[in-house]
């Protein structure tokens, strides 16, 4: 684990680890074959957290492409394709050195563009030994990707910023689920906040009712889709009376925003009354959680979330409590949304009904939809 | 588990649980596609038994559809496709009410009949909201389903009764185990009583050549099998005599019935010479078997079975031992049915050679293949 | 276990077991359908060694063929078809006797040539009533099949000899291992010295750039591909140190021969100069290697390996030792090769890049190739 250099602290959940698995289920490739788009990949995909890559290479599957992750001792991440040109060895068994990756079989070294630089007990070097590199950047301890949708295409921006992972005013901690349901149910999930009541109601939830009765709205602007809800003078839920301490009722306020690669939610809330609805970042409660939804392949998805928070003076172990609480919270949905999944398997073909809190989530299939049919 | 109401007394040899993973390998469904009939359809087939459904509703693949059962504090027993019309949650992960069962994603609630009679927050409920239902009655602590061979079609039958699960002279036990093999490979184990002495050598078997010489009849009447095969004169094999004080040598009889969606085994003995051949019920240790063998899908089986026995005065343990060993002799032919089914994969289209005992299954196997053709 | 009744001793790593799972992947089979030739199928190739056959019959697929091993209480061995001609139970689920091995499910009792001789409670025996047999024969305590590209096919050429089990100079033991990748990625590992370096550097490996520049040769003579690498004046790794008393540098060799069906391997070392270096065997320390490479499927694998030495008197445990190393050195190839074999899952169609060592590797390919070709 690397130790965050910027203003906010960090408090990983757990030890992250890839789930050894996952990956040998996939099979295509973008190199030498041209698979089928299904997802939008002329865009950043969250690949991990800086803290999960230390001197340890880490094999993990993104949008289709088995890869190997690791940091550079010089300085700087790569991404790879997981396996040696040699004999297939995914590189991910191998190790980090000054100047890149070495094979643990035969002991072929790539740098971090994906060349191969020293065959051992061999002079020359083929211009065939290489493997695919990916743009991997990092920014705000977030590991980014790009996949493109040409082979060896560079990114024309940078990684999205999210500077909540650098504000010393607030701490957060994080963790890496992974989803055996396509990423796209995660995304309905996290867009409609009216499951709360029945999924959460333990943590989160509360009163069933209130939640799905909650008045919301839905904007959409430039591939961005945005779910707000305002719940005034309502009772704080259990989660939230543990690290702040409310007077009674509460206003309290939800706001989803969906970024295709990932998702801002901004929820909190403020002594009822007491606070400036239109702008309640002044006072109050305040939860910021990063959410990025990353398809491993076509039916599985990594899920890699923070939850940051300002702590009130007198709960210094807020955000200990808010990511364990958290923690349990996604664990609810995971188990949900899996079991969904598993159930459209054995259901296959049968349609489903629409309802009032499906708005949301039907918007941010429409842009998904639009952008890989473009890509 | 509910206790049950009748005359006989019931003695659960464990909580019964069904196998988490079984249901999800199956595909197809009766709604909205036309399978294969692989199964005849139009008949009563076992669903489960009524200490199984107490306050909480079981997922429950049978012949291909996965239901969910569950039962009504109003009263009675309903089965449904295991499907919210609206995410695709398992109902199954829900929760019963007075009115019927609601989902645990979204809340929507369902009656008996599977209409949607409740979307929180949402004043209309579409038409479409509503998911297939499936005819479902108790009798004799038995819950039977029926198919149909239209959808929607309903059964022109009641069930069959089992009056020894209400004889107040017989007590009873029983378990549903889960077969990784087709249904027809425990009709052949369970018509062919020659077996018995290979494979349970050290249960109910005793001498195995004597099983395999001993005469049997086959006799079919209107589409029910009867093999009836009297042991006069035989050691009796070790459950009987811990159960049971015989003097020595015994009379023992052995008679199966099949009823294609369930089969009935009446087996027992009586000192030698003591008893009318013709009428053995008048003495001595009786035990009245029922197996329901209702496909869960294609290749796997659940196979739902009681043993009840008129206990000897001395001998208050006796449907205790009986359940016991029964169980433990069960487990003895699942062994060998699913090494049989995994074999045949390993051989695929080698020819079977018959011999005398087989007589019987082929006799009920081609009473299914008729039976399912005309559905 | 049988004990071993001639010159060397046997020192057996551990109980060997069938792995449950893995014959029940398989499909085709010779009898009665004509698979693709995939494996050059007219040699002997190993099926097991003498100790594990003892009284118990051995279920194990060979070359796509499941069967059962048996050892006659009349003498000698036997290998069947896994499977009982009535109703397709393995026989490997019955039991041995005087005349043959019984079926576990009605009793039929075949002979060693697959001959059913009994049918309890039955006069007559259909001539059909037969299964498959493979030649088996055991030879310096190895046991040897012979499938053939005929069906019924017999040898024509007895097993090859291998002296150094019956030596009384050598002490041995060995294992058999479980590879989930097809026969000749162990062929290339096998074939190939330098990985050892890299892959063992704990065990038997030292200085990976020792290996990867030691110079070799490569031989091919009638099918036999031989790759001989002298090692004079070098370390000894800590594997030989451990057992052979080394005044410093050593006089190191390695030697594979490739038969095809088998391989063997003469490592040793003696000190630096103290040898001859064309007759190494006068003195110093010595390893006999041998491998027999059996496909199980067309993917899976059975590793038969011992490993012989002729111990130095003052280190009475020497072939302990060694047996122990070379399991652990053998656990880091599986690793290594069936990371290898998944990842060519992840990465299908990709071209390897060949570098100086697959020499050898891609002689023993180019044999294999033709000579399968000519099945």
């Amino acid at each position: 684990m690397t130790t965050p250099t910027s203003g906010a602290t960090v408090i990983p959940v757990a030890t992250l680890r890839e789930s050894a698995g996952a990956a040998s289920k996939f099979g295509n490739s973008p190199a030498q074959s041209s698979p089928a788009v299904t997802f939008p990949l002329n865009r950043w995909w969250v690949a991990g957290f800086s803290w999960e890559l230390g001197d340890t290479p880490i094999a993990r599957t993104l949008l289709n492409r088995p890869m190997v992750l690791f940091r550079s001792p010089e300085g700087g991440v790569a991404a790879l394709d997981d396996r040696c040109c040699h004999k297939d060895l995914p590189l991910s068994c191998g190790s980090v050195e000054q100047r890149g990756i070495r094979c643990g079989y035969h002991g072929l070294l790539y740098d971090k563009s994906g060349t191969c630089i020293e065959i051992p007990g061999q002079e020359r070097i083929p211009a065939k030994a290489r493997v695919n590199s990916y743009p991997l950047r990092e920014r705000n301890q977030i590991l980014w990707v790009w996949i493109g949708n040409q082979p060896g295409g560079q990114p024309d921006t940078d990684p999205p910023e999210y500077a909540f992972h650098d504000d010393p005013r607030f701490q957060f901690g994080g963790d890496r689920y992974h989803y055996e349901a396509p990423y796209q149910l995660i995304h309905d999930n996290l867009l409609d906040l009216s499951h709360v009541g029945y999924v959460h109601q333990k943590t989160i939830g509360g009163n069933p009712t209130q939640h799905m009765n909650a008045p919301f709205s839905v904007n959409v602007v430039d591939n961005i889709v945005r779910v707000t809800r305002p719940m005034p003078n309502t009772a704080p839920p259990l989660t939230y009376t543990s690290v702040w301490p409310f007077k009674g009722l509460v206003d309290r306020w939800q706001e989803v925003e969906f970024h295709v690669s990932h998702l801002l939610i901004w929820t909190g809330a403020t002594d009822a009354g007491a606070g400036n609805a239109d702008s309640p970042e002044l006072n109050g409660f305040h939860i910021r959680g990063f959410h990025g939804v990353t398809p491993e392949t076509d039916t599985t998805t990594h899920y890699f979330w923070t939850v940051a928070t300002n702590p009130h003076p007198e709960r210094t172990d807020a955000v200990k409590v808010l990511v364990e609480q958290t923690a349990s919270t996604f664990n609810e949905d995971k188990v949900v949304i899996e079991a969904q999944w598993r159930n459209q398997h054995r259901f296959p073909g049968y349609a489903q009904v629409d309802i009032h809190i499906d708005a949301g989530p039907n918007r941010a299939r429409r842009i998904v939809a639009a952008l890989t049919a473009n890509d």
